[in-house]
């Protein structure tokens, strides 16, 4: 029997990935929402009456002051799904690590933040040592797939000659602010237009997972080249948030290489798309290694990607309670697992985690 | 640049899998072999001059005297390949811990000693904590494909209803010690006599890796079953060291099931055979995780065997001399990555890992 308070836990962000992270803490057991904190829910917001029914209805405790939630409530953890940057986290990351409060944010460049914005990442680990609290970014790309999953495997690998990582994902499920990120629907010169002027981001994560990997195996990246291109479907493709018409573009395919000794050492590919067998694409997770031993995995179909962020953050809780103080990757703790039994006992704060 | 001295290591074993480790740490940069203990090597032993002329050969310098050797080079880790009983390692774990040497050991029943030895895995435990030294094991198997692996993966999972892992291994490559102990040759009746006498020991590791998966997941592991049945030959089968005449047994095939809240939550499935395509079999390990996600994992071939064990033992060194004193289980440190940069930049003694 684990006996004590369940772990009290704030959720920054009541969006797709935050509300899925809440729904999940109250399958749980050991850990209580502790409260939600939602820009959307402060006063005068245009959709502050929508946020605030969407929370009564998940039993929620919402605010749009995290200060305030955080005196009242102080919990021991947030999870962080408000933002992709590391500069668009650090002002929360900054009031939750002030309080000493352990923090997971599944922020694409949280996943390696030095790569994107190194000095406000070591003054996030400087901040956090010193409130004793660790703050780790997480999600399955950046995060498992295109980059822990790769590091796991090569621990089995006597030498590593290259690395090839693929991502082949279907689109259709996500809603309309995924697809216009990736230029669902427009026409190849408006997919240029929109790379250009920034609207379409694509995929955020590339330089993350390739520093993950870089740094785990001792490979100094000296390079990274990046491209994005429109795949330009040949057959009509509809989702309730879009039409792709024949000529139109279906998703993005976004490339990755980082060159380590000269040589492209490491190249991640991640085609995403609406409708990828309309165009006789098959779905799935691939890793390649060359080597001594080569490795070859297949996940078919990948490993979706809402979904696999949600858990990854909640199975994560007890790693980063258990952590040590300060900035961390999810390279440098020990590898989330499904996080099933009490997470007081996982968390080793208490009795068997099996009890 | 790393400065300093190389990481100090002395290999116990001078077998198959320890001469793999030695020749792996020398082709790694920040680390060398201080000195291999043989008990061959001992006076008088009966093939002293072989492992002598071998470890000539190798370039170590080699005893037959842990005290004597570890007295001489003062390593700060050992890699102990010697046996696979918790119970047959424990002598030479205490005579490294009592010196605060840090250990890595690939004796299969290591990957989980509380299984089999809870009082021995007890004594190491604080034996390791008293003198500042962790002591950790590992391997392939148990150790990375049917536990630290599925380990990972459940990590992306909301909800896990079962797991089924298999490993279909070829024995071809093995020599005459390993063929025995799977029975490779026999005929069925003489296979159950070696299994009823003990001769015939199969695969060792499946409870370690049932208990890996459960105190990671937090499910309690109610019982576990495990039976060990002759794979039979219907054609002739040949290696340099073992003849399979039809109606002879080619191999073991080995199940387990781990038993949770009263249902076979996780199934393990392990068939070693020699020359399996001679009966259509295709090699490879797989893993199934039914829940939310389902993931279906495949990689072929397998990650063999010999190979993947001496990789992880060595690339597992900068993780074991940065953990936290104790004895650990593979998943209670990161998970290890392929230690290709200086180690002692990997293991944080100095300097940056890439450089």
């Amino acid at each position: 029997m684990v006996t004590g308070d369940p772990i009290q836990i704030v959720v920054l962000g009541l969006g797709q990935m935050g509300s899925g992270v809440v729904r999940l803490l109250q399958e749980r057991v050991g850990v209580q929402v502790a409260g939600v904190c939602e820009r959307r829910a402060r006063d005068g917001a245009a959709d502050a009456g929508t946020v605030a029914a969407f929370a009564r209805r998940l039993g929620v405790d919402l605010s749009g002051d995290l200060d305030a939630l955080l005196e009242r409530t102080r919990p021991q953890l947030a999870i962080q799904a408000t933002c992709s940057t590391v500069r668009d986290a650090e002002p929360e990351l900054r009031a939750l690590l002030e309080r000493g409060i352990n923090v997971i944010s599944i922020a694409e460049e949280m996943a390696f933040p030095g790569y994107s914005e190194p000095a406000i990442a070591a003054a996030l680990d400087r901040l956090a040592r010193r409130h004793g609290a660790t703050l780790v970014g997480t999600g399955i790309n950046p995060g498992f797939v295109l980059d822990l999953l790769v590091i796991a495997l090569s621990g089995t690998c006597r030498r590593i000659d290259s690395i090839s990582a693929q991502r082949i994902n279907d689109l259709s499920p996500y809603g309309p602010t995924v697809l216009s990120g990736q230029g669902v629907g427009l026409t190849p010169d408006a997919f240029a237009a929109g790379r250009a002027d920034g609207r379409i981001v694509g995929h955020v994560g590339f330089p993350e997972s390739l520093s993950l990997i870089g740094s785990a195996l001792g490979w100094r990246i000296e390079r990274i080249e990046q491209s994005c291109e429109p795949i330009v479907s040949t057959v009509r493709r509809e989702t309730p948030f879009a039409v792709v018409e024949p000529g139109a573009v279906a998703g993005c395919l976004q490339r990755a290489v980082a060159w380590v000794d000269g040589r492209p050492a490491i190249r991640l590919l991640h085609p995403q798309q609406v409708h990828p067998e309309l165009a006789e694409v098959e779905t799935g997770d691939f890793i390649d290694i060359e080597g001594d031993p080569d490795i070859h995995l297949r996940m078919r179909p990948e490993i979706p990607g809402g979904v696999g962020t949600v858990a990854m953050a909640v199975n994560l809780i007890p790693r980063a309670l258990r952590a040590e103080a300060g900035l961390k990757t999810i390279a440098e703790l020990p590898v989330p697992a499904a996080a099933l039994g009490d997470m007081r006992a996982l968390a080793g704060l208490s009795g068997s985690a099996t009890e």
